[in-house]
């Protein structure tokens, strides 16, 4: 489901020490390993890496995406037993988990525009003869589920990409919503925030396009000459509020077992009361051309080759939407393998199986590679191999409409994961180019090791090596580069648009998120065209990034299966926080420093003054100046984190040779990622409990590191914050003080 | 010539103190009058303003702009004799004085695409029912003046804008123009600079086109519905390398007289050996479509529904230019009304009067308030009022093909420039908005207090106030704003454009332009469209910012002519040369830093491995490290000027109501600029002799400070700009010396 790496931005911050420094002779110790261990494990994983051939997951892909395959579908169907018969046969324990969510699939598309322009809009992508998969008739048509029904008539307004700063300017423009129907560009949020600001702001209706600037001509050659958008693909999507919780929207918090009580419908605080459609930009251009009122600004104008107007007009737009809203099977395939010695410790690794349509990138490229770790581990296994802890290997079923299969399953197994789940490995879609990968921050030294012993197969450097190059050649300023040359490697932060969300968020199993891409940008995502025949001349050509995944995401699993003491390491954590911590006070100062200037210029009206008189222009209001917050208790109990996880690294360090169980310590320490829980959860929305990374109330995919904190402050609660402030610190000190015990235990 | 605020762009910075205090009671003292005599200025100043009348503002703009008017033309003659006919009935007394300058008019002009995709471009704007003048027949046709004769067959290349930088990116992706036809769009620098660039890196033709995202349905509607350019828009223009020297191309450095010597044209250095052509958009199109090779960088896509390629392609695009090359007569319209007191004291005021076709913006709005402020100055002289010093009204011919008239003028009457100039003060297009006001530094204090006696015409606040509100909202940071609000009012500095460029950075005038803009965007510019209809919809449909510029140059004049001692401020003028050190001296600093740190990045093949491998790409070239350079002779110079200032502004405060002759004071006051110029002139370009004010080498009529020290760093000639430090400093001496003597002769 995650746009990943569109439009260039490259959204995982990595970094280095000096390059030359890179090409060394081989690692003799693995982390996590004691000396005597490593060589086996690199042993053990150079017979993994044998295992996996591009072909066979070029044919995975082709396979999977065959046919649609949606939740619900007799395709999606299809492609669980598949999924499982695979697993078996690799020698996974297997089995299918069904839950039982809501999924709507629409009954009625229509949308004209009346008036002297007339417009109906066509809401179909056309088969293409050079995608063989593009006519199948078994695909959804183009839409936004979780869109409510409607059948709504008003005049349109253009508000941009539909963010909160959008309906700002709007504001300045004179220009109000209410009772109209908006139409947003796809972009710069994750789309479910659109519909939801719109809403809020009183409109009845809403429409959301992809603009050619940010996915079509301008962008590059249009499918199927090149790879992006031509005028009729359209973006499929949930609308879902995932931002408050995930999964199936009648069982929030539990499993959607066939016996869960179940929300009436109108009751789930995560769906929407507006009509909401997905369109082309053949179908957006008339809409938009008939608009009139101010020009819209600059910032807001695409690549249509007409003169961008905010609205409204005299035109109607007329928006009728209906649906079928069932229970449908959610399928989630779940193989085990047994861990030797700790089978109650769980290294979960998953990439969900359900598309929007064949989706051979999103999500089976990720998928295909997964199902070839599978295949290395049952090869391992037929050696005698077996992993010390247990091997849990997931295809989840409807993430698209919202990490349904994914989240059922943690809320069904919570208590067994709170207590057993020592890491979640996530991908989804994967590409040529660079690593992205993302997680819980006391993983970094451990994914840095891996980055550095997979070779990236068009350079034949180290991954590890080809990203940091891309991020030092992209950094904005000459300070950037320097800072990345000093800080070998970074972990991003995970918002959602994955099925790692309900793992790390809701119970704190530490997580990561791995993919590449980078090198293949395209507007296939969500269409019909995200199709073998694209995949293969767009994507990966040569499926050599699916090995490259699969050897990322299989040594993660390896190491954390067979690993002595578990590699986590919280001095990279304390970092991480203190860099957040650090960040949050510069902001609350600079909020201050410019709320005084700002004011200074609103009350003598230079905001009036500056403006055209000929236009209409509201000046910006007063705002409340910014209090002094008290940041020292989160600045005490950092100064406690830095204490502990020092003496921590040098003690762990040593205990790795050591002969002593080290079984009582790897629970502790692959359970320190819950002590950052917040007891209550977040404000507004308590499903979401880490106290360091939540997806963002008005960005969607796209995180919020100290979320509590961070959204109050740019909400301008200040009590709030501070509120907030004492809850991370609590957060933060419950961690330090387990770290203790460890260090205790350890020592 | 000078296309003011386009595209938003207000280059001319502002600052102010806070807002509240500027709504005060009426100055009673005039800066450079004494106690006394300020009273009766503001009597004279009120009598002045009486005058002024919108309506016959625009009476003026239609008569003069009622047929193509361009230098050598029959509608040109007829302009001049006109301007000369009004001023000698204001009472001034007159004279046409004559040059011969080369000027070239275009006899073919082909273009057209061959191979597959054929296309014969129209090359033509075409007349239009709701544009009076637009279908005239003596307008001079789409070309750039100065082209070269050619007949060229080639590929095609899109080079952006054409600046070096577009061609390092060329580089970057394996492209060569060399033998190429080159496309740049119109923009981000003076057209003239991008012919040079191309015909430097090999290019055999130039075409410059009119992108819509620039300068069409991008920015807003098009003509004739909206102000902006339409498809078949096309901006006319002087390519002749003015950075190198203006005037007519045959006289450098002397008067274009008939018995003046004159270089063969084939040994001008400001001219071209290629041919270049602006076309339109709907021209450019199929050009465009039909390039292959690599898309083109995002930054350099404009807003045609294409995706931009690079090129080049299989198709050839031949490109035919021959002209008539030959001398004509070049009208300068000087009227004066002698000095009572120091009848060898000169307040010269200018406009030109030539135009590429109607031209009712460019320059007839700036010509209709000057000849205003004549109208008014004659209505004194009929009270009996007497200037102290001489005013020479002046109306430039053949500013449009390369500042001609005004720069013959000036070459001609050098020496007695250098004795009698007090100050030159030009205008050129005008239109509804903010004060723009660039020039020499000293004349700020005196600027400012005029800005603030004028009164904007839509929202009644000083046009001060407005242009600082202006600033204070748009400004790009908070510390941006905050320095805004300590500095209460900043001339930009001058660099090329219009008819200033003599006086100040030939013969060291001290100098003032002057205009109003920012609310009247458009795509007239050098068009057919530049016309009185498109004028009172679009630009200034009252006249009202005429009066407001008639006002504000009327005044700069008014006070020049009248004062006891001149108000120079030589205190702003040290802590703008201060400015510019402190600038210089950090931007070697980060150039040395960003070296180090690019080079590290280089060596280590960051650049190579960050590349897609499918790509062509060839990595930047290591850069001698940056050295440091001895800026103290600079820093003593500025410690010494700031020594002087801090004295003599109290002392001139107090001469100002002594009784003594101000006469020999003032003379050294006004030629105080001179003491800038550098003996040798400019590196490549020793027209050009002012220290601290030139049109930037590759930026055109944008403005270089410090230039001989800053291009030789932008250039990394590391000698070079040491050498040009010691020279500056020398500049920067010879005024602190001078102004020492002031400051004897005062004390």
């Amino acid at each position: 489901m995650k746009k990943h790496f569109v439009g260039g931005a490259l959204v995982l911050a990595f970094a280095a020490q000096a390059l030359q420094a890179q090409v060394t002779t081989p690692p003799k110790t693995v982390l996590g390993f004691s000396d005597k261990n490593s060589s086996g494990q690199l042993q053990t994983e150079a017979l993994f890496d044998k295992q996996l051939d591009a072909a066979n997951i070029g044919a995975s892909i082709k396979t999977f995406s065959a046919y649609p395959h949606h939740i619900g579908s007799a395709g999606g169907k299809q492609v669980a037993d598949a999924v499982a018969a695979r697993l078996k046969e690799y020698g996974f324990d297997t089995k299918i988990e069904t839950f039982w969510v809501l999924f709507p699939v629409p009954k009625t598309r229509e949308l004209e525009m009346t008036g002297t322009a007339k417009y109906k809009a066509l809401l179909k992508e056309p088969a293409l003869k050079e995608d063989a998969t593009s006519g199948q008739s078994e695909q959804l048509p183009t839409y936004n589920a979780w869109s409510a029904d409607g059948d709504v008539t008003a005049p349109l307004v253009f508000v941009n990409y539909g963010l909160p700063a959008d309906y700002e300017e709007l504001e300045r423009m004179g220009i109000d919503v209410k009772g109209k129907i908006v139409i947003a560009k796809y972009g710069r949020s994750w789309r479910g925030i659109k519909p939801k600001v719109a809403q809020e702001h009183g409109a009845i209706g809403c429409i959301i396009y992809s603009d050619p600037k940010d996915d079509g001509y301008f962008a590059g050659d249009v499918y199927p000459k090149g790879a992006f958008k031509n005028e009729y693909g359209v973006q499929r999507g949930s609308v879902m509020d995932m931002v408050i919780y995930p999964g199936d929207p009648l069982t929030p918090n539990v499993g959607a077992t066939p016996e869960a009580q179940r929300l009436d419908r109108a009751n789930a605080t995560n769906l929407l009361k507006i009509p909401v459609l997905p369109i082309s930009y053949h179908d957006a251009r008339p809409l938009l051309e008939a608009l009139e009122g101010p020009v819209a600004p600059e910032n807001w104008r695409g690549a249509l080759p007409i003169t961008y107007h905010v609205g409204p007009g005299t035109a109607s737009v007329h928006l009728k939407l209906a649906f079928d809203w069932q229970l449908r099977p959610c399928y989630d395939v779940i193989g085990t393998v047994q861990g030797a010695a700790y089978p109650d410790e769980w290294v979960i690794r998953g990439n969900h199986h359900d598309a929007w349509v064949n989706g051979a990138g999103d999500p089976i490229s990720g998928l295909a590679a997964m199902l070839e770790e599978a295949k290395a581990i049952g090869a391992l296994l037929k050696t005698g191999w077996k992993p010390k802890r247990t091997l849990v290997y997931c295809a989840w079923d409807g993430e698209e409409p919202g990490l349904l299969g994914s989240t059922e399953w943690v809320e069904t197994h919570a208590e067994e994961l709170k207590q057993k789940a020592v890491v979640y490995i996530n991908s989804d879609g994967n590409g040529r180019g660079f690593l992205g990968a993302g997680g819980s921050h006391a993983l970094e030294p451990y994914m840095e090791e891996i980055a550095k012993t997979v070779i990236d197969p068009q350079t034949n450097v180290s991954v590890f090596e080809r990203k940091r190059a891309d991020e030092l050649v992209n950094a904005s300023s000459v300070n950037a580069k320097k800072e990345l040359l000093k800080k070998p490697f970074t972990l991003s932060a995970l918002g959602s648009g994955s099925d790692f969300s309900s793992f790390l968020q809701h119970v704190g199993v530490p997580a990561l998120n791995l993919e590449y891409g980078g090198e293949d940008p395209g507007g296939e995502y969500h269409s019909i065209y995200d199709s073998y025949d694209d995949y293969r001349r767009f994507k990966d050509p040569t499926f050599a990034y699916g090995v490259a995944l699969a050897q990322t995401a299989g040594r993660a699993a390896l190491r954390m299966a067979d690993a002595d003491l578990l590699p986590f390491n919280f001095k990279n954590l304390y970092s991480t926080i203190n860099g957040y911590v650090t960040e949050l006070m510069t902001q609350v100062d600079q909020l201050r420093e410019s709320t005084t200037v700002e004011n200074q210029l609103i009350r003598s009206k230079a905001y009036k003054l500056a403006a055209d008189p000929l236009d209409t222009y509201n000046p910006p209001k007063v705002q409340d100046e910014v209090p002094y917050l008290d940041f020292s208790p989160l600045q005490n109990a950092l100064r406690d984190l830095e204490r502990v996880t020092r003496g921590l690294s040098d003690s762990l360090n040593k205990t790795v040779n050591s002969n002593v169980d080290h079984g009582p310590v790897n629970k502790l320490l692959y359970r320190s990622e819950q002590e950052l829980l917040l007891q209550k959860g977040l404000p507004y929305r308590d499903w979401y409990r880490h106290s360091l990374y939540a997806p963002g109330l008005y960005t969607g995919y796209g995180v919020k590191t100290m979320p509590g904190i961070r959204e109050a402050i740019e909400q301008r609660k200040w009590e709030q914050a501070q509120q907030q402030i004492m809850m991370d610190a609590k957060a933060i000190r419950q961690l330090a003080d387990h770290l203790y015990l460890i260090a205790k235990v350890t020592s």
